[in-house]
């Protein structure tokens, strides 16, 4: 693992996933800009290999495992969402052997889709610290190197790769509006932008309840322990605190103002996506969409130019929120 | 009206209209193409203006109306659905008058839709009849001139750019699939690319009971009177029938080979593009796609580079089919 990211480890990351990840396109939507009242332009990282921006990280990581350490016995992660998919198509793409570590009652859909890839996966009980246990013990029994989904400065250089492309398409962005979790994407891309661009902001979007404002002013990690998962639709985000390698970037190079959406905003901005642009994303891109289009105007008004990260797309189409819920838009 | 059309009214569309349409993405997936064991090219006719690529043949009729006669009263249509959508816009565009006339009972969106275009909604009964005479009458009240959904040759040249556009970006494709209904899409298409590659056949895609085949191999119109609509989820391709001016050019530039298309396999193909491309599409989109991924390498495994219409994306969120229908895949 590398000691720390520059712009200099996205543009290699940008070259050695190259034809490994798509370069992702960039959509506009006169009806959203008219909603928004500025112009967006929509990273449609929902048509990542995957089906999210995971696939980035995930092969930077694995491949630089390969380049330093030809005889690498494998990789290893726990993760029954996207990072999980990711991982076990990086590993692929690499050659290397592949153990991911999902909770017994992941639904068969996603446990294909990592089976799909070639990889072994490996059932665990339904808590954190199990996951954590059985991919140490494996990583321990069989040397393959656990790969973070967001604490590993090569995985935050891969998502990086995101604002590498989006800024060589519209380089004159006043800012980007990005989903948070672990905060490997939003560290990733705020390194990039700040290095690539002097007037481009980087704001987080988080799902309600995450509460990263008051830890970005204060710079220190106001999290309530032990570590805790926020009770949302957008299970591509419900990790509460960011990681100890991603929370310094994010602080240095994001800004502090933090964009709070709730489920059902989400869902809205969820549906206006499938709506008005015709694209399939998951309820974490519904945040940011949302928040593009209706808390800008609050928040910081100024923005002309808005880049918005769709950056996954992997739903459960036989429970879309909109129906589920019965809420109505 | 034009008399005929060839692909120099297809270039001379083509240019009218830019401007005021997308030159929509052509998308293509690795998963598909696997599926598909040949490698496909969708053209995302769903991201164009109003959601279909009805909008392409409505801007070239309504602004050929207006060049031909400056102090045109303005234009009128019978259509609930896309084409009536697009007849609104492109009359927006073109800054003429215009009125849609729909059966009592449409869906509130839909007519929003169109009245969000600023055109007068006129109601009539929900017969075909109905909707004609109510047309006819305004059109001799007011002057304004009928735009036909698809027999129309200005109509079917606007329809013809999608070919013009697709076999630009990939000139050696060996085959076009594309859904069909009265004919005025697949007529333009298969114009457009007979005069622009010798190779490149047209396949029409049908909602099953629609006949097409035994009339385009006999090239006579067997279909028993009066017209009728076919009973499919697939609202926009429901009229059995071919125009009396698109029929003949089906007969003399598309394959007589048609693709007949169960509910069930268009929701299949539906569903395969909002899960793997991550695209919102309608049914007869679905069409589309299920015979390029299932049926050709029975009706005609030859072609190894397929362009596939996603003809439109207007979908009832809150009723899809795999969902409201209780099929599973």
């Amino acid at each position: 693992m590398s000691t720390s990211v520059g712009l200099a480890d996205v543009r290699a990351a940008y070259k050695r996933i190259q034809g490994y990840v798509h370069r992702t396109p960039v959509f506009t939507c006169h009806a959203m800009d008219a909603l928004a009242k500025r112009k967006l332009y929509f990273k449609a990282e929902n048509m990542q290999k995957t089906g999210s921006f995971k696939a980035r990280g995930a092969c930077n990581a694995v491949f630089l495992e390969k380049e330093r350490n030809p005889d690498c016995p494998g990789v290893v992660t726990h993760s029954s969402g996207n990072h999980g998919q990711a991982v076990a198509y990086a590993a692929k793409s690499a050659g290397l052997p592949c153990s991911v570590v999902v909770p017994r009652g992941t639904p068969k859909p996603k446990c294909n889709a990592i089976k799909e890839y070639g990889a072994d996966l490996v059932f665990c009980d339904p808590t954190f610290t199990s996951r954590k246990d059985k991919c140490s013990k494996i990583a321990f029994d069989t040397g393959r190197v656990i790969i973070h989904p967001f604490d590993n400065y090569d995985v935050i250089a891969g998502q990086g790769t995101i604002a590498w492309e989006l800024l060589e398409d519209v380089p004159d962005l006043d800012a980007i509006l990005v989903p948070i979790s672990g905060g490997g994407m939003t560290s990733g891309i705020a390194v990039a932008a700040r290095e690539m661009s002097s007037k481009c902001r980087v704001y987080p979007v988080e799902p309600f309840g995450k509460e990263l404002q008051p830890c970005l002013e204060s710079k220190e990690r106001l999290w309530r322990n032990p570590p805790k998962f926020i009770d949302t639709i957008a299970d591509a985000i419900r990790t509460q605190q960011l990681g100890f390698l991603t929370f310094p970037l994010v602080c240095e190079y994001a800004e502090s103002k933090v964009f709070s959406v709730t489920d059902d905003q989400m869902i809205e901005g969820m549906r206006l996506s499938f709506e008005r642009m015709k694209l399939v994303v998951e309820a974490a891109s519904g945040a940011a969409v949302y928040s593009a289009v209706h808390s800008l105007k609050e928040l910081d008004p100024s923005p002309t130019k808005v880049g918005v990260i769709l950056c996954g797309g992997n739903v459960d189409l036989d429970h879309l929120p909109w129906i589920s819920r019965k809420t109505s838009y």
